[in-house]
This record gives structure tokens, C-alpha cells and sequence, in this order.
């Protein structure tokens, strides 16, 4: 799906919200921009008044196949024209001064552009010139500023990670993925009378070989064993194996003679 | 603090996982990801037998001031020597197949991983090389593996933006910024009855200048002022304004004569 013939097959996901670039200065942020928004499932880019002019061929060896996302890009001469059409606004600002606005994280800011869209209103987010960020009559076009929670001893922020954080985000905020599963493939969780079945096969051979002779101390022993295997899952195609295991290594002591140890 | 002089004043936050990056190609993107590590707040790089050798000037350039942590990256000649101190391996993996393994999202991973080192115990998260990605062998070494619920239409992320998203996620699932806040600087959110003062000076003004002479419809008229005042939080700071607003709007009237309307 990255082809490099015109880039990967790529369309509007839903009502998603424009990201609009004020003032960018390099085109390769640019191009890294088009593949973070892919990333995250956005695809509309706004460009205002681009340092260098538009297109800069940079741009899409930049953007990893994210071509679609740069053909269709639309450049604005201000920050009111690229809104003009838009319900809502929010501009990333890292370090907001003296200004009265609503400040959302990303994660909140996220949350309210799935709200927003979901309604059917259009909405925008504002990303500022490289070294600058933006200015404060961009700012005041916004509805609310989002400033990501990051390292206050490290702010510097590059222009596409920026974007990243905000198309992930977006993504996440739809997103029903358990954040923790065991992939199993083929296989699947093993049941607890299968996991009860090779305990049983283990602790008969390693009664079998004299390893729980000891007998004060073999209930303990046995419930160390099964602790072990109880504590995460373990799936059917495992257990075939341990069974295998405990087979083949009792087998092996068998044939080397050593079964009356 | 992005100085070019050794960079950021960066040091450890805590206990932090270490960032392994196995066999990455480009300097380039070795220094773009300690920027992106210094931005989340992480410290620790190890660098498993990078392609072009280590260091590389270049690393340092894409850096923006985390030097510090490009300075005490340690290289390892394989995976199982630089994870060998550890106590945990989680390795990020986009397509993982035919594997049992449990996978987390990178949220889920970030929360094990704060409950990991919490805990006093050593963490660590492999990124692969940049076109490849970790092999099997490699995976094989994690305790379990992350993938990033992203746009399945378009996986192809950028190491250093693959090191971002990990380093958002750790710095976040220590966070505890509003989703929203009014940020109010030197004012302050108004009271209710602030607010009222406000309006009770706008309404005396409107029914001197006769905007509500239509008494069948006043009560409405004047409910529907206050539903677009009442909707968000108004600071202290902006009733002085629309107090003004009114004044001078009412005084200018009068200064006109037209006071009479």
C-alpha cells in the first residue's frame, strides 16, 4: 500500500478534520506531515502561504507514499481564508502566553474533534511555522489552543511529530483495541482442564523419575509447578508442546537407564 | 534549553525504560529519535550494531539539543546483550504474524510500563530497522509485543515518529492535565453574578436605546442574550471589556444624538 506509482491508495476516512500548515517553511516537513496524517487516517491538508511556494517536489519523496494527501493539498494566502469554511478551529500552541482561551491536551482535543465531526460541523487544526510557532492574531482565529503534555525540559517539538501526535490521537479516539490480548493465530487460550491435563502428565513424571520423593515437601513443590503455568495464559498449541516436552525428556531418561534413580 | 552548546540540560526522569533500537540504518533517524525520547521524557538509548557504526556526527545534527542522551547511548553488539540487564522487553512490531505472543497498544504498553518501573524493576522497548522491522528472533526475546492502532490503510511510520508515539504514551500515562481548561493567566473565571452585572448594564442599555421596546417579545429577546453570555466561562477580565463595549457603545449613541430613537 506504499507503492511509489503515485503512492498508496489512499481517501477521506469519514468527516476527519483539516490540518492546516501556517507558514511552513521546509518542504520536507511538509511531505513528513502528509505521511503522519496517513498514519492517523486524516486527509485533508491546508497549506497558508508555504515560505517557498507550492508543490516542491521534496515534499512527496518525504511523505513515503502519502501522495494523495500532497496532490490534493490546497494553499491559502492567510489563516482566514484557510478556515473560511470551517465550524471549528483549535491551533497547537506549545507555550500559550497572556491570551484567554480554552487549553486542551491532545487527548482532549482529539475527544472533542470526534465530537465535532460526528455532528456533522467541519473542523481544522492550526500548526505553526517551524522555528515560530504561531503568532497571536493566528491564535485569536482558533476556538481553543491544545498543547500537548510533553517534557517541560524539552519542548522543541519538530513539525511533523507534532502532527503525528495529533493524527494519532485522532485515530485513538475511535479506537477499540484491547491494550493488552494474547494473539494466538491458529491456536487459541487453552482451557483450564486442558492447562489441568499436562499438569497432570508432569507431576505423574516427575513423580515417576523420584524429583517429588520428598513427600512432606511435594504438596508444596506441586503448587510452585502450578502457580508457574496458572499465571498468564497459555494456549492449546503450547500445551502440545509441553506435553511433547515432558514426554520426550522422560523418555530420554528411560532410554539412558536412569528411570530408577 | 535546546542550546546548541551539549544541548538540553537533560537527565534521567526516574526510572525510565531504555530505548533499543536494533540495527538502525540512518544516523539521521538515530538523532530524531532522541529528540523525540528528550520530548517524552525517556533517557536511556541503546543501539544494537547500527549499520553505518556509532557515533555519527549526523545523529547529533537531527538531535535539537538532546545531546545528552545521543553522549551516553551505549551500543551492543546484539539484542540479547543489550537487554540482558533487564527485566522486562517489550518489543513494537506493526504486522506481527504467526506468533504467540501477548501484543498491547502503545497506551497499554506506556501503563505496564509506568507499573514496571513503579515497581523498581528495569524495562525496555525494541524499535526495529527502519525498512524491516525486529525479525523473529528478535521478538522472540519480548516479553510481549506493542502495536500502534493505527490507519491500517497506511502503517508505514517513520522510526523516529514509531519512538515518538512510545515516548507521548509514557510521558501521558504520568499526566494529569485537564482534557480542557480556560487558561485565564493574571484574570479569573467570572462569577454568576458577575456575569449578572454585566448583563443587568447591557439589558439597562438596550431598553434605553429601545432594542427590547417590543414588550411582547422582551422576555425572549433578553433570554436569548443570556443563553449565547451564559454558554462558556467568562472571565473577569472580558466583563470589563464588554462593560466598556456597552458604555462607549451607549455614549457614542447619545453623542450622535441619536438618543432619541
Amino acid at each position: 500500500m506504499t507503492g511509489r506509482d503515485g503512492g498508496a491508495d489512499l481517501m477521506p476516512i469519514g468527516n476527519s478534520p483539516v490540518v492546516i500548515l501556517v507558514r511552513p517553511q521546509l518542504a520536507d516537513n511538509v511531505g513528513a506531515v502528509a505521511r503522519a496524517m496517513a498514519n492517523g487516517g486524516l486527509f485533508h491538508l491546508r497549506l497558508v502561504a508555504p515560505r517557498d511556494g507550492w508543490p516542491q517536489e521534496r515534499a512527496w519523496r518525504m511523505a513515503s507514499g502519502a501522495d494523495r494527501i500532497l496532490d490534493q493539498a490546497v494553499v491559502f494566502p492567510d489563516v482566514a481564508a484557510a478556515v473560511a469554511d470551517l465550524h471549528h478551529v483549535f491551533a497547537t500552541c506549545p507555550r500559550p502566553r497572556h491570551i484567554i482561551k480554552p487549553v486542551l491536551t491532545a487527548r482532549g482535543g482529539a475527544a472533542e474533534l470526534r465530537e465535532i465531526t460526528n455532528r456533522g460541523l467541519s473542523a481544522g487544526v492550526l500548526f505553526g511555522p517551524e522555528r515560530a510557532g504561531l503568532d497571536n492574531d493566528d491564535m485569536a482565529q482558533a476556538d481553543a489552543l491544545i498543547r500537548y503534555p510533553l517534557n517541560p525540559a524539552f519542548m522543541s517539538l519538530n513539525l511533523s511529530q507534532a502532527v503525528m501526535v495529533m493524527a494519532y490521537e485522532w485515530w485513538m479516539a475511535a479506537d477499540a483495541t484491547p491494550p493488552r490480548a494474547l494473539m494466538t493465530n491458529e491456536t487459541a487460550v487453552a482451557t483450564k482442564a486442558e492447562l489441568e491435563g499436562f499438569l497432570g502428565h508432569l507431576i505423574a513424571e516427575l513423580d515417576a523419575c523420584g524429583f517429588l520423593r520428598n513427600q512432606p515437601k511435594r504438596p508444596g513443590m506441586v503448587r510452585n509447578i502450578r502457580h508457574l503455568f496458572e499465571r498468564g495464559e497459555v494456549t492449546e498449541q503450547e500445551l502440545r508442546t509441553l506435553h511433547g516436552v515432558v514426554t520426550e525428556l522422560s523418555l530420554g531418561r528411560r532410554q539412558r537407564g536412569r528411570v530408577e534413580d
